[in-house]
């Protein structure tokens, strides 16, 4: 269909080659780049006039210059013609501040929605919001992915015999919840608790986990603090071989250290944030949510359903 | 008055600091920092119910940072119940992107303009817009300074005897005759023109300069390319000296150093956009528009008019 367009900014160059290969398109030709004073220069090198047009962009590290980069980008194709301009936003950035947690704090989350509609996003497709209570930021149509599929699949192939699905923390227990239905397996949470203040965490795990292999699953994983504290106690505790996985691998900081020195045996990502150069580790395995994504879209265009991908 | 809060963010403290001198306030306790991956962490640790707050913030390098520095304050003030959220931005960034001068070109000086009243701006001060065009971007109350009075005052004092003020180029003009009249001196134009495609432009010089001390004015200095060019072509056709002027110093790329190698004898700028370390030069006087922006203040606050301060 020559009506739809995918084009990529610069977040996610390859997952957008991988997504416009799946639905049979060249990407969308255009240069994002920047002036000498450090400005976003996007030049659009094809008419898109009438066209369905969908933008790959995450909105992870640099987070700042990702989001002025797609709404400059919505902005240049609301003002060339465009039918609809659908993102496609595999990481929705600042999703962690979606409430007032603390007196003054802002609603950062709430105002990436703003401003995507403001420039002129008509739909956006997201996988894991960190809340899915997020969708009801936007007054827009929302597709909401789901990655637990792909993880799971992963580990169904390697047959593991006495398995258990760790929630590493109370926020986190129907996505394992969701893992164990398709793995078959029982869950456990780790139950972190502060006796007193300023006396150390209590890693307190609430579950049988004992000569197990446990998998470890959470939405994000940014520093890696928590995943690997969790690792090491269920380690402690009994279990025999421990596996993580993640969504959305942000691995900032000291977070590829804390997985080299952990307990943990693999950790299992997916591509909605590029690992890059220096977030390599022999201890990583990249899945692709192109398949999902490009699935999403095609059903989309075609007006199908696809709660069929939400499962 | 209790109820005027002025608060920095990161682009220019030091600004913020003398404007909050002048107006005679502290300046309002608030943490601007990131995340260990990147993202914007605003804390405003002071209450600022139903007070009218001003937030300083030139949208200067790194300007997508300071753009959204600035949304998520506007956001943050918004939900902490400011009465009024009044954006005090002396440098206004991506304004040379505020027309499609080519096909599928984003017009982000507009989209700026919408993402501020989206995130919840009441009105907005700004000095010397490269085009005032942009204002009408705005459906808030805009207040728009002019530099030539501070850059007019600083020439008066040095007493030149045989002055010329001149533009560097055609759309200039405006701002080249405002000094003038002020200097009680006359104006040239440098008139750039391309006599054939792929042949070098021509440095043209409408009026006379001979023997004169010449003072180039501009909006903007970025590469400073045109007014080293400028400078060099005034030289060659007779001037006695060139100085140059202009109100945000963007400086970026080669600007230091074509200025070091160039004819220019002293570049005037003001503190719209600091200088910092790596764009110092002996060459560079600055100047403060904090006098200005703090009698506008008070003059807003006070509900005077301000047009006595557009001379
Ligand atoms: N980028 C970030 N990195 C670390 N913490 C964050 C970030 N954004 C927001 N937060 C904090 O994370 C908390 C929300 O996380 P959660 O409880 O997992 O939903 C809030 O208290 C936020 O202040
Ligand atoms: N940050 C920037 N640096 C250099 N050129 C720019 C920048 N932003 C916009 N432009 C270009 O500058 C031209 C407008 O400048 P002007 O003719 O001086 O108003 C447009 O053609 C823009 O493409």
């Amino acid at each position: 269909d020559s009506n739809l367009k995918v084009f990529s900014l610069n977040s996610n160059p390859d997952l957008a080659s991988e997504i416009a290969d799946n639905i049979g398109v060249e990407l969308g030709k255009c240069t994002v780049t920047s002036f000498s004073d450090g400005e976003i220069q996007i030049n659009i090198e094809e008419s898109i006039r009438g066209c369905d047009v969908y933008v790959v962009q995450s909105t992870c590290e640099p987070v700042n210059q990702h989001i002025m980069e797609l709404l400059i980008m919505i902005d240049a194709l609301k003002r060339a013609s465009a039918r609809t301009i659908n993102i496609v936003m595999p990481y929705y950035g600042y999703a962690r501040q979606d409430r007032k947690a603390r007196a003054r704090e802002p609603i950062t989350a709430k105002l990436i929605a703003d401003l995507l509609e403001t420039a002129g996003a008509s739909r956006v497709l997201m996988l894991d919001l960190h809340a899915p209570q997020i969708q009801g930021f936007f007054n827009l149509p929302i597709d909401h992915l789901v990655g637990v599929p792909i993880l799971s699949d992963y580990f169904e192939e390697k047959n593991f015999e006495d398995l258990v699905i760790v929630s590493p923390d109370h926020g986190g227990v129907t996505r394992a919840r969701k893992m164990a239905d398709r793995l078959k397996a029982p869950i456990a949470i780790i139950d972190k608790r502060r006796p007193r203040p300023n006396v150390a965490e209590v890693m307190n795990i609430v579950g049988n986990i004992e000569g197990k292999t446990a998998i470890l699953i959470d939405d994000i994983i940014d520093t890696a603090g928590t995943i690997t504290l969790a690792a090491n106690a269920l380690i402690e505790n009994g279990a025999k071989d421990v596996y993580a996985c993640c969504t959305h691998p942000v691995l900032s900081g000291p977070a590829i250290e804390r997985i080299e020195n952990s307990k943990i045996k693999e950790l299992v990502v997916t591509n909605t944030i590029p690992l890059g150069e220096d977030k390599s580790s022999e201890k990583i395995t990249e899945l692709s949510v192109a398949g999902l994504i490009s699935e999403a879209i095609i059903r989309v265009h075609e007006r199908q359903s696809i709660s069929i991908l939400f499962d």
